[in-house]
């Protein structure tokens, strides 16, 4: 099976904030957002192994500003590593008022997608080469975060989490 | 302020899987359940504060079984901790098929809401006072869950996290 | 075939207001509320019958106050009475204003529903036990209810509804 | 206040049955139907009093056939009557499978609106001239169906409903 | 195969706009209306053909007047001219607002549709025969409006358009 | 007022086909392309002249290919010329089947904006450089595309439309 460049998976997808997307205070609602994503890291998860694919895990996003009505929402996605049947996407959320000329990042989350067969079988994925000094970090720090999801789901052991463990000794945070 | 009990921002929703909530295999899609989940979760942390709230961040979800078309999706929501101006609510979500007889557990999660007035500025809110067993339970390890949110933001030191570093010593999951 | 009691098709269903579900004063539009009901007593039947149900008749329904952006309409739907084929849910609608505080019963209703086979065949549904005071008033009044239904449709004459005529007898309301 | 014509409501609205309108099944969802049917009936009660207008109450609506995807839905509406306020609409619905064929007619259904102003305060609307036969039977027929809405929301006794109590002594049925 | 009249497939299409049809100035989106003139031109060209079709092609739409929301779009389309497999749909859409008494003609526009089978494999469709003034009118210069998107499409070389050409020899527009 | 340049206001946007976006043939209707087209346009035209637009025409648009359901379909969309108050935006859409590794050029079309201010009064924008060879070409053509519009629109006589004369004298296509 052929290996692939991270860059192959990049996608770009914008969207307006309409009204239906926005709560009683013209702000985008955090649902709608998350859901956005998972529609561009699902492209993305495609265009790496080629495969249908389904959502398998979200870890933590956080919101810390207002997105409004009429913004425009940047949202870029890109595997960041590829396991045995699962791949791990990285999503960079950018909200932007055009005309008022304000950009800011809004949001950064890793959604990870298991890719199937029509039988919901899973399938072995493309391992990915990463190239750029940030799809390096991202890979390389991949392993933390998987063992972070397997902990919080109770299929590891906290204690046999050893990449994880490093982080909790240093001041440098798994994100 | 006063305090109030957990039981009193329980919240049920009810939904249907219809077709365009869908992937191509049939199978809801993980970015609409997590935007049902965001609702449900607003609706029960708005009955724990009385105000307008926003979400302001979502823990990691996992999706271990296909929801399919004509399920019926029941999300459970309830505050699990208050702090300051932030409350902390526990989801659980339940995929039905009713004409076959089957009924999962699909998900748990944990969203964070902040209750905010009309120009967005946050506002204190009640303290919440747990009264079963799990509901001391999930006040108790919201400490955790809170230290983690805030490693993972870079906003905490890992070797700051005390009751999160508990966890790693422990075989118990934060879950 | 299992008799079921009223209380086991019980289901609550909590929508928050949206832009898109109103009119352009910001009152919820009657359809959309007609549509949520239909969903919700469309799960309360299923619950019932174990079956694909599909809406046979919605009985008369009044709209009495204006429900607004940011509301949260809460749903109970519960089988009244089954038939040999049908089941007649009753609903009950309340808007809530949480921050306003404000707590309305908006409307009552009843949804009947038939069970069908894949094949749009209709299928016998279990009996229903009443339990409650009010669970055993909506099952005897139900019906009077069938027989203005049949009568409304054409297939009754009026002059044959005895449970109906009673009804316009005296000085209690069919509902 | 000028008087007008029944004919001056007139509203036709055609709608494809798209698959998110549709149960698993592949059938229009009973809901959906109705709040089409809202939407056709409020722009023909705005025709008639060139006012902003709200759902007041729907009448019993059977769904006696399914409606299937790709099906063109015809929904016509006209306003049958004028009282002080509030405006009846009677709706006449239409399947039409176009390449087979094949059309049905689906519905018959009264929706009631009533006109207000910005605040929400009910205004007076114009009296209606029914013409050719079919409109002086709706208009006659008014009478009765009104006096069912007043009686089934308990704002009058039965026993003081003449026109509706006429039905009843009849073998024609109030529709 | 049997022709038919023009007027058979006359089709009309009122649609409502709500919130999440506009845009921030709360004015309708114009690829909102182009989809719902999508449907209306579908719609008519399915009567015409009593097939399947699929849009094959949308001449230039100008867009002059704002539509706001609360507005009534009416739309009519009725099939212009049939060629072997494909039918030229011409569009008239009006915007009104009833409760000011505003009506104005928004917009005009040709859709051409192809009708297929289950393979989508193109099927011939019937002739058109044009009755009015008017529709004789639409059928003659379909000729020099298929020129124009041939052209426009590299399938035709200008100067081959001899209908087309004509039209840039008078002082009348092609429409 | 700045210059800007072509390349400053290129916008790509990702859509998966989902199943409310199909016709009954399980392909993605034209309307709702036109709609998506009209997003990605409007973001781009935004981008050039930082102020709020809406669209003003749309030009010919062809469909060539079934896209069909799962299908990601990509709308790169930049301007091409901006004239007084209003701008050209060139939209090329891409659809692909990524897991059967399909992808074909599905439309070209042509969108033009006006920039307004809050009381919908049309405001001038920069002019638009263009760069590279293509960015030239599409620049200098819109002038025929201008005149083209001009003349459809029954705003310009055909015989005044020089630069578009030209064209109908040799044998390449306006596009």
């Amino acid at each position: 099976m052929d290996k692939k460049f991270a860059k192959e998976s990049f996608t770009v997808m914008n969207e307006l904030v309409l009204p239906n997307d926005t709560n009683p205070l013209n702000s985008l609602m955090g649902g709608r957002l998350l859901h956005w994503m998972d529609i561009a890291a699902a492209i993305s998860a495609q265009k790496h192994c080629n495969r249908i694919v389904v959502t398998a895990s979200v870890d933590t996003v956080s919101f810390h500003h207002p997105i409004k009505l009429g913004d425009v929402v940047t949202i870029e996605a890109q595997v960041s590593r590829a396991f045995n049947t699962s791949m791990e996407v990285r999503l960079t959320v950018w909200a932007q008022n055009i005309p008022s000329g304000t950009k800011i990042k809004s949001n950064e989350a890793f959604y990870t997608f298991v890719a199937i067969d029509e039988n919901s079988n899973t399938l072995r994925v493309p391992e990915l080469i990463p190239e750029t000094e940030n799809e390096k970090l991202y890979y390389t720090e991949a392993i933390q975060r998987r063992q972070l999801r397997l902990v919080l789901a109770g299929k590891m052991k906290a204690s046999d989490a050893h990449e994880l463990m490093h982080v909790f000794d240093s001041s440098n945070s798994a994100k």
